[in-house]
């Protein structure tokens, strides 16, 4: 390993100024292993705010554009060794296509958050610009990069718990519970605003983490489902609850609910996988373990760091056994695995990493349960 | 209360000889407290096995019978105070609706299992036998009797959580995860057997106890209902797992799963009511605590047992909070009830014990989640 | 199996009339199985008390005496196969001594609460009286009769972790972090007379619980011992706070805390042990399950009536896993001993059941932690 | 707020190269938040090792120092808008002492980890170092960084709990069950040799974490101790296991346990204190949410980044609950307190930092509990 020094990959960041709640933790994923640096952004539409922001967080008043046209246009000029390398982007939904698909052009690695876009006819052509750019898409389906994640997929993968039966996977919130979004609050604004945030609420905001999760996990996609979507909160404009049956090729079934009127859950999500020869089952608010039953129900409890687990859930770990590690590690695992396929390194990290392909697959089925009104649709169509 | 001496209750049991998993619990629910005493028996449609069962119980030969029809015409003839006022029944499903009957029909008590007959139409004749018999009918939907269910029913009822929105409710097993009747175990060998299980495999066994906890709980019914129901053991004659979607007249809806091939899980009864100003969860295999958040999220945990709790909690309270009371404890609530009904005591045990008209929406529910295929059917029809 | 029919031990009471918190228990731990039944009573020391709490739980008045020594004379003179075998002493522990061996000397049975007496003097004197009584002695430490403490017993036992190393043990309480006594609340003050309660206070009443528990699931009785013992509530008479260094004669050490001020505590008695190749955890306030360390650290949840578990834990069962068992039923277990002694059944109930040896170690242990001072003193002086 | 451009904080390390455990969490903890950065190294005392290890974390060659010795003074020539002006020292313990006293000679603050410094000459003389120096030094105390231990700390403060009566603090870990320096482990090695560690074993590498998180939550350092320390691994050089009897002015008392001999045990720091008027429970494995009784017993499970917690919580807070954060984030907390005191920022992170005489109560707690040989010693000599 005794090459040269290494060189941290490039990032500018399009969105994610002050009051952005994901802003801050893209930009600390990208910074806790040291091989990533943000050197330019577009923080904020308003220009004066994103030069504000530029200066808060320490970025260099020349590469703080005021548009993210201006961040492209002015960082493609740059020195090859010196532009960005990758761009995350971080703006609400609706925008998402267009800057990626822009950045995508210019040859810029794209980092996006989910839902990918709006709609199946955006993601198809945002995988055929992929295809044709040469450079590579993560979306940030975060809670993959959990090491005890990593660590369900791999026992599943390797047969311990035999062919899935049933899957149960939830995302639970509360903050939505009531009419925040009229007081103002700019997260629950443009989140329940279905022309900034897809046209979805809950099914995009959190049950499409839900669905990859699940698919992550158990290295199958439903082949049908019934949804019974709705809205809680008088007068929302999009779904705040929902609740959805699914059906796999391989016989299995499963339940997938999502909702944001659930008072007093947080950041609920949990996903249980029976299979015919044992079972699985985590929850995001305590991810540091992961129970696993035997044939016999016997009931072993792994945690993250220890010695018997897989090299997929040891690449994804940074601290031992009882040093808890959380949400911000697990998404730097996702930047890592970006950064890996920036720099062109095979690993589970680049390998695990969420696609195009995968953010099309959650389009897919945010679409689906929309259109579902309580009835079987097939996702095949 | 210094009236005469407590009379005891005198009960007969007809089933529960050896090898039988309930009787030995209806038994110790029986004697807990001290209020009751069994004095007769026909404990096995085997008569020696019947005989020898009542000698291992410390049953008089004299009143042990060698079938249900000795005991109800034996115990008929016996003077007044003497002769047994209620009986329980446990055998399997199938026979419940005759042996009920009967008894009802010489003015014994019936305390019956669940599920409490195997069709509504048997339901219907029931709940006009109990009408003109004079006597009561208790069905040991037991997880009622918890103190804790009786807490979360007071909060809900008294309006702590606000109008509830959303249900989530499951039993998931694990013990049916595999071909466990061809070996010739007795519990799995009836319980799967259509004729005498009723019908219904998992829904009657255990969704039936999921759907009326969640009803005594929220003091709600569903109007309809959409079902997935699977089996998942080849060869099984009987659904082993159900899926199942809640609409309410109110504007709720739910989500209720009941599975016997859930790996590791043991009795995994849980349920999340949420409203719109506060929720509540509690879980079986906890049975001590009960989480509650009220409007703001702020989560406090009930203990049972514990200084603020409603006069429900308390009647159904035996030891101080810290000193675990358990699923024997939370049977005999539901035989305090029916011995209170026998003895004509008003309290809440008497008014929390299930009726015959609580195990006929049982019995319905199972009926049209049976029927359902998929599709969303009405429980009014 | 088929000889006669179950012959119930006939048992008397001595204390627990109404108000007594633990003569409800111990009614309802005999009543459970069905293997005993009490007869007779001397409910109280005032007779018009004794009388009334006869009538409310069922006992004749002809066998409801005045007095404890009424008890003995009336009983003494009914028919061998009449006549109650075996006591239940559960007064204030300064008159234990008397009367159990009153019991003794008449070739009653007993059956006696902890701390079992006042002092060593009287311990030896008990020990004497049983010995040339015929009789049995059962010391309701019923912490031991959990099935996952027989487990964890059994675990020690076979070598499962090894040799001990460290023994972990705590009871807190936090019911009399202030001053209840003062209020005439029953079970505060006599617990917190000395001249009721036997001089200790927090260590007599539930430190003994902690030092029993370790002893029995350890094999091991510490050899010398160094306390800090405390008492926080002004004007309290008695301990409400001790903590104990445990060395043990193997190299082994521990800790023992027990204290009556812990606000927000109910019953928190916890035991871990580590050995050289393993550690167990149990607690009280979740019986039901045992979590087991192997020498790799590999974590395993064994939860009560699974598979794998040993005949000790087996022969304490009553429910299948899932269906919780609690403190009722852990101190039938206690009592099941108590009976099968009496019947002469060798079994791992009786076996284990704690006797006046136990109890007599009990005493000591609170009598060394009270002279202690903070300085290391000997157990076996 | 719109100064001109945040300015990180420039940080040079000394250790924590390749094989480090430490290292890369230091380096992590200080590019969290993007408030510092490290632009130079002495990684290794090794000076091949130091290249290597400066190369793979993207260090310049240029600053790469073959020794801390070398590091001091190739910075110090360096233009003061250039140069270090902080320095992390993660070397074994010996060692902290020589080289934070020349970090400080020449006016670089120090981040140190504990224990701090071998004995009480060296603690004394380094706060001498300090009050000359003009510049700051900080122990990596870091479980004080956690934003529900800043909540128990308020909670106390702000009398919520009311005086203290009771303290039990635990850190219990497992990893040297074994004889695993034999083996040539590097972290077991050099922990257990008492010329590198400072002579002490468990009770500096975990118990004076426990001493410190105890101190930091309640506000008051024990008057007195009584330890028991032990040593289980045959031939191990340094005591694996402490138990410690604390007293305080105050009147309260605690019991402080540490262990490394505990197999299964990962990282368990467990805190609770009670006091006349309520109680906190934390443990560092679970550290999102914080156990609050009120004197009435009533259990309020708060977790972090509620919105009813104190501002001192919010402030070490970076994600919403139920996102969870970690050891990570907690140890970012501490480094961004050393970051503020370098820039002059009164802020609660850079308050609650711990000082070089924090460093000092703990290295003098160590040196009383190795002394204590089982009888009670002041720590105010």
């Amino acid at each position: 390993m005794s090459q040269g020094t290494l060189q941290r990959v490039r990032f500018g960041m399009i969105g994610g100024g002050s009051g952005s709640a994901i802003g801050g933790v893209h930009r600390m994923a990208l910074a806790l292993d040291g091989r990533g640096e943000l050197v330019a952004g577009a923080l904020s539409s308003t220009p004066e705010r994103a030069r504000e922001s530029a200066r808060e967080i320490g970025l260099s008043a020349e590469r703080s554009y005021d548009s993210w046209q201006e961040l492209i246009a002015g960082e493609s000029v740059r020195e090859a060794d010196d532009r960005v390398e990758a761009v995350s982007v971080v703006t609400p939904n609706h925008s998402h296509f267009e800057i990626a698909r822009a950045c995508l052009d210019v040859g810029f690695h794209v980092v996006l958050d989910k839902p990918m876009v709006c709609d199946s006819s955006e993601a198809s052509r945002l995988a055929e610009a992929v295809a044709s750019s040469g450079v590579s898409l993560t979306v940030t389906y975060n809670y993959s990069g959990y090491p005890l994640v990593r660590e369900a997929r791999h026992l599943v993968a390797s047969g311990a718990i035999g062919a899935v039966r049933k899957v149960f996977v939830e995302y639970h919130q509360g903050w939505l519970a009531n009419d925040l979004e009229s007081s103002g609050h700019k997260q629950a604004s443009w989140r329940t605003d279905p022309a900034q945030s897809g046209g979805a609420g809950a099914l995009g905001d959190i049950g499409t983490h839900a669905e990859h999760l699940t698919r992550f996990v158990t290295g199958q996609a439903p082949s049908e489902l019934c949804a019974d979507v709705r809205t809680y909160v008088a007068g929302r404009r999009v779904d705040d609850d929902a609740s959805v049956f699914l059906r796999y090729a391989s016989g299995a079934s499963g339940v997938l609910t999502c909702s944001q009127v659930c008072i007093g859950a947080e950041n609920g999500l949990t996903l249980r996988v029976f299979g015919d020869a044992g079972s699985i089952a985590w929850q995001q608010e305590s991810p540091e373990q992961l129970v696993f039953h035997d044939a016999n129900g016997k009931r072993t409890v792994m945690t993250r760091g220890g010695d018997g687990l897989s090299r997929d859930a040891a690449d994804a770990t940074r601290t031992p056994p009882g040093h808890p590690e959380g949400f911000i590690e697990a998404f730097a695992n996702i930047y890592r695995g970006a950064i890996e396929r920036v720099r062109g390194i095979d690993s589970s990290l680049s390998r695990f990493a969420p696609t195009v392909e995968d953010g099309a697959v959650g389009v897919r089925f945010v679409e689906k349960c929309l259109s579902s009104n309580g009835s079987w649709v097939s996702l095949s169509d």
